[in-house]
């Protein structure tokens, strides 16, 4: 786990894997076409409630990326198709009153907080297995 | 189609479908994980080899765009499902011998035009259907 939490390849292709669920999912909760970058501090945030095993002096950049790796190494090894993904995303943002960015910011994290501990369960299992 | 090519919010969630799915065939070509950013100037040629009806005067930027619009209209309308895209993208590029930046960007824009080929003919078939 440790090393596809640092596997920058692995965080470069997640980027493109991570904004596209998030878009997917504002997509269909909104019902029009949303294109959206998820910012490195809401996956910082999703880390932290995950309470995955990081290093604590890690930057958001470099919190981000490792969330990033760990799903693109979940849905690269079919352990996380992308349309579950967007359906765990969308069941929390969906319905969500956005009063504020930073109350987005907060639902958006707490959604990957999600993702990401059903991504690890499975990538552990697997291993395991 | 013409209102899809030029969609901007369409536009942003294809950006992020285009690197994933390129990201993907060059992972499955290479063997390790790839993270790529598809440059527009790719796009843009593909958008010519594939004879779409665009303006003349657009810039490589939005001729990107436009790729990016019409690729994710067609996979999220189902027409398009991501792991076919990455295999047709994959047959074209793997086992191209990139011997120059130019002749990679080339041989992607040839992979991109066919995906674009098929978009572009089962829209036109499920909008006549």
């Amino acid at each position: 786990m440790r090393s596809i939490l640092r596997d920058k390849d692995l965080a470069r292709l997640g980027d493109s894997f991570v904004n596209l669920i998030y878009s997917t999912a504002k997509t269909k909760a909104s019902g029009k076409p949303v294109g959206e970058k998820v910012p490195d501090r809401v996956l910082s945030q999703a880390l932290e409630i995950a309470k995955l095993p990081v290093q604590m002096r890690l930057t958001h950049g470099e919190r981000g990326d490792a969330v990033e790796a760990v799903l693109a190494y979940a849905w690269m090894h079919n352990l996380l198709p992308l349309e579950e993904a967007v359906t765990i995303l969308y069941t929390t943002i969906s319905g969500a009153e956005y009063e504020s960015r930073s109350l987005e910011r907060e639902i958006s994290a707490k959604a990957f907080s999600r993702l990401i501990r059903v991504a690890v369960d499975r990538i552990e299992g697997a291993d395991c297995g």
